[in-house]
This record gives structure tokens, C-alpha cells and sequence, in this order.
């Protein structure tokens, strides 16, 4: 069988980022309905070469490319499968755009918040500031966590049944889980169980680890 | 006539955030197509209250309501009414997902290392260690806007014709004009311009500007 959807990887990476790549978010949702696609691995540790370029014009991961389109960002390709089946966005019009709404909410209004301070953690630590930045920043990341947990209430989606938004949110929710900034907040550290608990997150996850080499590539 | 197009924005806000928040977005797409709509204006030093967090959950603008959806976050408004109006989206699936591609880029590749550094410059700027951060952060923010200008090159527009992912990069690109980083990337500069150029835009910040009081409302 061919298998038209392809997904660009990464073939080794370092243990905090193992589990974590955004490539995770398409394979979650492939998975979630069934859908085979293929991980096209690359070299994190090499510049990507013009032909990636073209491709995903930040050298990133995921890229992404079916019989239909080629693309890139992990959320606009979480849009273009939600698209096509109702299991990972919903059909009707109000309940399509809410949960857009709160795919987009997740990567411009949580991470950047999250995003923020684990960059002080892992690429800024050796910086003399780091720590009184990350003390800064670290309660503007809670106030908008409590937003979200407020928001979220108990329900037990975002927007409805469960939807890419849910992917979107809980891969950033890992951000603020190892950060131990959910453990304030009961029904948002219950909903980040909930998703990452599915089986289709499970099999996303166990394939992204089984596309990393142990060792990084020979230079 | 009855305009059922509601988007919400500020009734005041302090002078370095006049012509940037983010309203301007949708007042944008909508002007680009002639599409007629009422500002909901907010006080914004004080919080908001339930019934407008039931609308948007951050209590951030812009949101929006028309006839047949309620629903927040600019880039996903954008995505909506694209899906309406082609001169906003181009039909073609290719053309219109990879114009969801750079729109997202925008959001979530673009504008997180240049909130980053802006955030040093507006909020942390009494902090001993805001200089030395952006000093770490501007390099990041440089390369990043240099690999867009690489992929941009000679086009006047991101992915084809004119469309939302221009609205979202060029409003992102202001923060980085605002910061003088557009200096070094003479064809990143000038697609910039162009964006801003266009009559649309102007009427949108008019329209932006005209809702502003000119002193914050009496506490």
C-alpha cells in the first residue's frame, strides 16, 4: 500500500525534547482517526539543505504533504485534517470556529506565556539573569493557566467533543507539567490527563520515540 | 441597515499600543473586502467581567460575533472570514492551505521571538536584568527574521495573492519595525510596507485610532 501523508520528523534529539517535538501533534491526530502517514527524519543536528527549505521555510518540524497539499506548522496542519473529519473538528459552523478559536488560543495566548520560561530553563540557564527572568515571567504564566482553568471549568473538552484544539492545548499544557505550574490548578492538570491518557496520543508518542536514533548522528 | 458584524476592541489604551492591538487585524480583513461591522469598545484598565469572558476567555480583543458564529482569537477570525471572501483566502486548496501555513508562521514562529524582545522593552524594563535578556533574545529574533526574508524573497506576498497570512505577518512585522529590526532586511522591509501601504490598512487604523478616548476613562 502506498501511504500518501508524509510527516517531517526528527531522527535524534536530546532526551528533554524527546516526546515534546511538534510533530507529535500530527502524528496524535493521524492516529486518532486511523489515518497512515509516514515520518520523513531528519538530521536536527545539521543545517536542513534548500529542498527542506522549500518545504518548511524555517527548517522546523512537522512539514507536511498528502496527495492534495503540502504544508507546514503544526496547527494549520491540525486545521487541514480537522477539515476533513469530523472525529478532530467538528462539522457544524459554531461549534467548527470555537474550537479554532481555542486551537489558535493554545499556540498564541498559552504558549508564548510557557514558551517563555522554559526557554529560560533550557537555553538561557547559563545566563546570570535567567533566574530572576524566570521569576518574573513565572506568575504571568499561572495568572494565564488560572485563566484557562477557569475557562475550562469541568468540562472535559475545550470546545465541545474532543477536538484539535485538545491536541494543540495539551502538547502545550506539557510545557507548563514540566514546569510543575499545573499542579495549582486540579481540573486543567485533570484535562491535561485526560488527553495525554488517550490511546491515540499513546501510539503517537511511542512512534515519535521509535523514530529517534539512541545517539546523536556522526558528524 | 442593521450590521450584525461585531468586533470587539479597546476604548482606551496607553500611546505605544495605539495602532497595535489587535483588533486592527480584523478590521483589516474586513475592510479589504467592504465587509461592514460595529466595534464593541472595552474599558481596559479594569477587568472584564463574566459576560465578556464567556466571550473571550482572556479577556483579550479582539472577539467576534456575527449571524451564525461567536468566537475569539484574531487568527482564527481571520481564518473565518477567508473562508468567506477569496480576495482574504484563496479557494484553491494548495494556495489557501499554505496560506493557513504562514498565517499560523506568523503567530507562532514569528511573533513569540519578537514579543519576547518587546516584552523586555514595554513591561520588564525597570528589571535589572531586561537589557542583558534582550541582548540574549535579540540574535534569536535577527536569524528568525532573517530565514523569513530568505524565503520571501522577491514575492509581494506571502503564499500568492494577497490574503489573511499578509494581515497576520505584517501586523507581527510591526514590532519589529518598532524595534528597528527590519533595518537589516532591505526585501522584508519593503513587503512591510506594502502591507502597510495598502488603503485597507489605513482605514482600519483610522478606524482603530477614531475608538481610542484620549485620556484613560475615570477610575
Amino acid at each position: 500500500m502506498t501511504v500518501a501523508t508524509k510527516v517531517s520528523a526528527f531522527s535524534w534529539v536530546p532526551d528533554f525534547a524527546r516526546g515534546n517535538v511538534r510533530d507529535l501533534r500530527i502524528r496524535w491526530a493521524c492516529e486518532e482517526i486511523g489515518r497512515p502517514y509516514h515520518s520523513v527524519l531528519l538530521d536536527a543536528t545539521h543545517p536542513r539543505g534548500p529542498e527542506y527549505l522549500s518545504w518548511q521555510p524555517f527548517g522546523q518540524v512537522p512539514a507536511f504533504r498528502d496527495a492534495d497539499v503540502t504544508m507546514f506548522e503544526s496547527g494549520a496542519i491540525l486545521l487541514y485534517l480537522g477539515e476533513r473529519d469530523e472525529r478532530l473538528l467538528p462539522a457544524d459552523p459554531q461549534a467548527r470556529w470555537q474550537a479554532t478559536s481555542w486551537l489558535i488560543a493554545a499556540l498564541n495566548s498559552v504558549e508564548p506565556f510557557l514558551g517563555s520560561l522554559v526557554d529560560m530553563r533550557l537555553f538561557h540557564a547559563d545566563q546570570p539573569w535567567a533566574e530572576d527572568a524566570f521569576a518574573t515571567l513565572r506568575p504571568l504564566a499561572e495568572r494565564r493557566l488560572a485563566q484557562l482553568a477557569e475557562t475550562l471549568g469541568d468540562r472535559e473538552w475545550l470546545a465541545g467533543p474532543f477536538s484539535v484544539a485538545d491536541i494543540a492545548m495539551v502538547t502545550v499544557l506539557k510545557i507548563a507539567d514540566g514546569l510543575k505550574l499545573l499542579d495549582p490548578q486540579p481540573a486543567l492538570a485533570a484535562y491535561f490527563q485526560r488527553g495525554m491518557a488517550r490511546p491515540a496520543h499513546a501510539r503517537a508518542l511511542e512512534a515519535q520515540l521509535a523514530d529517534f536514533s539512541d545517539e546523536p548522528p556522526v558528524q
